[in-house]
């Protein structure tokens, strides 16, 4: 039983918190009972397991939690990255809240057969905010990392201006949803190389913009339904 | 310029941080610029408003801030209600996340023309959380509260064990969409009471629930095109 906070499996996890020292280490840290089950399920094997009150002392836990206090269990796992592909993928490009791009990997589990591609300027998919967010999806099916140029399928652009919604839309062969920032959306770059831009039908005197992660569930189960009825 | 934490208004923002004293004076707290912006858009008028620098020193206003540092302009206005109405709206029975109702608010702006009513057992969507998730909507469309029996129109019960997906609903006239909590889903009442029950199509192999409030997003969606098309 770790009984000083000074103990090494300790200060890894709170070295953890920090992005820069998840990326060198290629770590990430399960903090609840449900994300550890959640990775257990996904076949990860834990590096650090440390349970409150079986293997630390529970307030010693709650000192290296990042999500708050009552913690009863903290893992620490080997990440795992997916390569690009399925019938329909989400590609998102400078989404910088950990929340939307957890929710959006969960989204993603729920909805379509391909993982979620991180773009420049994403939330990193493993900080803490980002795999609660997810609800242990990170684990299940971990998101991806390519650069635009080298997805494969057609790249259908999420574009609030685009003259058609999404259900007029028609694609065939593998695709990618490309979804950008709320304020800023998508680079002109990618608009190019898309194969079709489509918007999401809002009312017009509903609010300017919708939530990226709100927009995703909704465009891939859109997309999700029309790749099946014309299977 | 207000120099004292013991300003009468600064005290005011503070006790609004509580749940019974928001009710009580029936007041709500609007914190940052595009809140205070959409407040005043919606009609709002302030009973209280201060600018950091022109009406209170900053260290001051963020004193008193319920989402962290770095506001530079608060408002309190008179909380507004919506009567229950409309083509689609939406009724969430047992939402406590402030984070999902806000959302979820913000959705019912972008999607349908009615209001979000809230039953048992949701969290305030006048808490500094669901107002800033809201994004403004609260302002622009306030929330209804009542008792699923006074509510007219068909009830659409969004629930993951019914045997049609929402697209295989027929339903005529005003529709209320209904959802439960992520956890518990809705009440048997309510589901006998519902003229329909659906569910979303999900992978089978994916997460075991998803979000409520991507889930009213979907729905909401479905729901708002089918109804058009019927147009």
């Amino acid at each position: 039983m770790i009984t000083s906070p000074h103990n090494a499996q300790l200060k890894t996890i709170r070295r953890l918190q920090r992005k820069r020292e998840r990326e060198r280490a290629g770590l990430v840290v399960a903090e609840g009972e449900d994300l550890v089950a959640a990775a257990a399920a996904a076949g990860f094997e834990p590096e650090v397991l440390l349970r409150a009150d079986v293997d630390v002392e529970p307030a010693l836990l709650d000192g290296v939690s990042a999500l708050g206090s009552g913690t009863r269990v903290v893992g620490v796992y080997h990440r795992r990255w997916s390569e690009p592909g399925g019938e329909l993928s989400v590609y998102l490009h400078g989404v910088r809240d950990p929340g939307n791009v957890g929710t959006v990997i969960r989204c993603a589990h729920a909805l379509c057969d391909g993982p979620v591609i991180l773009g420049p300027g994403c939330a990193d998919p493993w900080s803490p905010k980002a795999v609660r967010a997810s609800m242990g999806a990170a684990f299940a099916r971990p998101p991806a990392r390519a650069p635009i140029e080298e997805i494969g399928g057609s790249l259908l652009a999420l574009d609030q201006c685009a003259e058609r919604e999404l259900g007029e839309v028609e694609l065939g062969g593998p695709v990618v949803l490309c979804l950008g920032s709320e304020r800023e959306g998508l680079p002109d770059e990618l608009l190019e190389r898309a194969a079709a831009r489509a918007r999401i039908g809002v009312r017009p005197d509903g609010p300017e913009s919708i939530n990226v992660a709100m927009a995703a569930a909704i465009a891939l189960h859109v997309t999700r339904t029309r790749m099946a009825d014309r299977a």
